[in-house]
């Protein structure tokens, strides 16, 4: 069970990077939210908020079964991501190419999330914890649906400026 | 040609910070690599820099294309990203989890490559540079296929501690 012990610290740890992730992912998606210029970009940041509020209890719901307080561990890719995104806002602001940036920028976060949920589901269930896996790979297919329609508006988006 | 000219900006930024982040990237899979415990992983790694290799002088090639000098932005989302892997490293050296935890690493560069090239490639269409594009979709596809690599050998590692 040492070998156990190992990888339950570390699907521990990443548990704690991908909680404090998800919590300031809330806050830069409303930030991204009131940055953008098309109707229909605004509602898909603003839908995935609220898909963010359930990924975020889906974790608290892990710590629980792990019988550990929910508590986030600063991470710094998410925060270096979402400073990217406060860039493109700055930098882009009344830029026809403000929303094409905003969608990469979304999808950088999208990406990040897909990676953590992937590797978390791995462990969890090398760790048996079947339930816990389970809501993993829920949230996992959302950030892949997210992401897929970021791609869908950015092509668009971009076949509507070459029309 | 104004909102064009816009886009053309936003695609020299973020080929900017996707060259910065392929030239630390490369340094960072070489510790990722010196750190892997099995040789499975290593070579993972270890080709894996190869393709990056490739993978920065597509861009000089682009850059090319755009007569602009090859110039790398400071990227905080890969700063910060590769940041998390020495953590790992550090925290996990001599652990039966660090593989594990190095393959999660990996796999949150790759995601991150995966959303720049992504966007990169369909501006790249947008502002009619069918070459460039063409290049991008070659480097965004190898970035998936390293990303796949490394899912399986996450997944066989945990079918063979689970054996």
């Amino acid at each position: 069970m040492a070998k156990n012990k190992q990888l339950e610290d570390l699907f521990l740890d990443t548990l704690k990077d991908i909680y404090y992730a998800e919590k300031r992912i809330l806050k830069g998606l409303r930030k991204l939210s009131g940055g953008a210029q098309s109707d229909e970009l605004r509602d898909a940041f603003e839908s995935h908020r609220d898909e963010t509020q359930t990924h975020i209890e889906r974790l608290e719901r892990i710590f629980e079964m792990l019988e550990r307080a929910a508590r986030g561990k600063t991470c710094d890719a998410i925060l270096g991501i979402l400073e990217e995104g406060d860039e493109i806002l700055e930098e882009f602001e009344g830029s026809d190419a403000l929303d094409a940036g905003l969608v990469a920028s979304a999808q950088a976060v999208e990406h990040y999330e897909m990676a953590r949920y992937g590797s978390l589901r791995t462990w969890a269930l090398e760790l048996g914890m079947t339930e816990a896996a389970d809501l993993l790979g829920q949230t996992l297919e959302e950030e892949k649906k997210a992401d897929a329609l970021l791609t869908e508006l950015a092509e668009k988006n971009a076949n509507r400026k070459a029309a």
